[in-house]
């Protein structure tokens, strides 16, 4: 059961939350932004599905709504950012804008985050460096829940790394993924849909591979990209580490096991390392390298090639990074974004709790 | 059948076929220690296994054992390098001391590479920033072997990615991976041994999975990190897509089907998009972003913590990246290298050729 609105009532509704919460102006436009960005492109797991969560944190006095973020350490092209705990929804686009600076001066720019919380989708930041004809990188640590190739405990988020780049007369290709085999979000709708997962998505409290996904709540784990060592896990493994050093052990921000939980019932780890969840962002200017032109020739014309890759079924063509998602882009912009009831009744909770107006399906 | 050599046997040898070639002395002492350094760390696809191949390239005249390799184009921190279709060998930790004088200076250093040849392991070049407390990347693409998702044809390479890290009272963290399923050195092994390999790693000319190792030269294809779709095979796609990008188009190397086969048996691609084939390495100073004991004391600390991760077996640890490749640098140190005879009477066809003292065993 879905309900549809248009683009421009959920984004007031969002931005009317988190002025509620006590957000700036400022901050609660780009929050909303992130958060309407990811469900335009059809990523429901990271959009305003999960704004009661940071409603929750921000209860919990987890998250700071009027968050002094800045810069804690630096070089011509490097620098490291306290986010003060505010959202990173506004925290990963400061850092970002530092990055951008940096990389218009000195050609790159690489910024890493502490004391952050979760910043929605990665390839909202990296973008904004594609807008600028810059590659933009964006990855940040998460929540436990994914076990390491021979492991029996959460130890990694599904760590999501995201990779950016401006083509010429095509879209820009975007790499945005998690490091995980499945990204927590396809988990949740096969509970709410009650259907069981492939093998080799998760495994089970005694670290067997279990095609039930409610395994999560009862001492299981996801599985790193790859599933088993057999198939590369380790290298799964390694991407997430990757992640979790650039974003948590390069910035000071927590790490592993200790990155505290997105869910406000689960209490941060005691004797964390590090203050809050870490984010890595980073622009490179195409120029730096290259005259864009030639790039951006060069990249339609790798597009254009892997499009036309010959294919296994005719019905089924190769998919450039970032397809799925700008077309997803395009029928939501014009035809609205649908909602399941369930979240569509937890944001008017909150909209009850703050003495907002409700939302009501309008496309 | 193995026979074992001492580190020096090899590497004199290995130089003395380089300067055969015509090399330099620096460079074939350079070019000898990125292979032995592979041989060493037990990757034995990548070492002296494949100087013959360098030699046949070099008799095509597809290397060129002379190379002006030079910065064609740069900012404060990035740059392009033209490798003159010297070695990668040589080639790549060129371009890395440039990044890292771009990171001495600015905090941060990028070079991608065009009009080079294969570089070994991508490791060796990583290190080379971490030795002086920076962070290493090191990518590179290669020869088409690996179908997209839903493609049946070979379009990418195994385009490995590598991220280093410096750590404290432990090894750095080494993560160096192809980004295919399965390296191609692990199907050349099972080719050897008449042994299957496991689904999931190739499919055949139909597009369908296979445990015939053979497969590849009958029309099939190396298969991206994932395996499938379901299991996130548009993950490792992704990947590999990215390292393409970095090291080919950003450079104005060829890229996809057109990076040129490492065989010298097979011609290069007519009307090739660029030059010759393309890496992409980096550095960024720790201490760019927090003092580098800082950061040194909490990667040890995520070490320590990820090796005690609650186990599935007893029998099985988990693995920090890059520590099997440390034990067998420190075995093979001090016990010297097995070569497969296959291998030595190889080495020893390219020793006669050029009237080179012959390999023989003393390990």
């Amino acid at each position: 059961m879905y309900l549809t609105f248009t683009q421009s009532t959920l984004r007031s509704f969002t931005q009317n939350i988190f002025k509620a919460m006590g957000c700036s102006q400022e901050h609660a436009i780009l929050a909303a932004d992130v958060l309407l960005k990811s469900d335009l492109r059809g990523i429901d797991s990271h959009g305003v599905a999960r704004l009661s969560g940071y409603v929750r944190l921000w209860e919990k006095q987890r998250i700071n709504a009027t968050p002094n973020i800045k810069i804690v350490h630096e070089t011509a092209t490097t620098a490291t950012v306290d986010g003060d705990a505010g959202l990173g929804l506004v925290v990963a686009p400061f850092a970002m804008k530092v990055a951008i600076e940096k990389a218009e001066k000195y050609g790159s720019g690489w910024v890493s985050v502490k004391n952050s919380n979760h910043f929605g989708i990665a390839g909202y930041h990296a973008l904004m460096a594609v807008e600028k004809d810059m590659i933009g990188f964006a990855m940040t640590n998460a929540s436990p829940l994914v076990a390491p190739t021979f492991a029996n405990e959460r130890m990694l988020g599904t760590n999501p790394m995201c990779y950016a780049f401006p083509a010429g007369k095509y879209p820009p290709v975007i790499v945005d993924m998690a490091t995980s085999a499945a990204a927590n979000g396809k988990l949740e709708i096969a509970q709410r849909t009650g259907k069981n997962v492939p093998e080799g998505w998760i495994q089970n409290a005694d670290g067997e591979y279990t095609t039930d996904p409610h395994a999560l709540k009862t001492g299981g784990a996801l599985l790193p990209l790859g599933s088993d060592r057999e198939h590369g896990s380790h290298k799964g493994f390694g991407l997430s580490a990757t992640v979790d050093i650039l974003s948590g052990v390069l910035s000071g921000a927590n790490y592993g096991p200790w990155v505290p939980p997105f869910v406000a019932f689960m209490e941060p780890a005691a004797n964390a390392p590090g203050e809050g969840i870490g984010h890595f962002v980073g622009a490179m200017r195409v120029d730096g390298f290259r005259p864009v032109k030639d790039f951006k020739t060069n990249l339609d014309n790798w597009i254009e090639r892997f499009k036309a890759s010959e294919t296994i079924n005719d019905s089924q063509k190769v998919i450039i990074p970032g397809e799925p998602e700008r077309e997803a882009e395009a029928e939501r912009t014009t035809n609205g974004i649908p909602l399941v009831l369930a979240v569509v009744d937890d944001l008017n909770a909150v909209a009850e709790k703050f003495g907002i107006e409700k939302l009501v399906a309008d496309a």
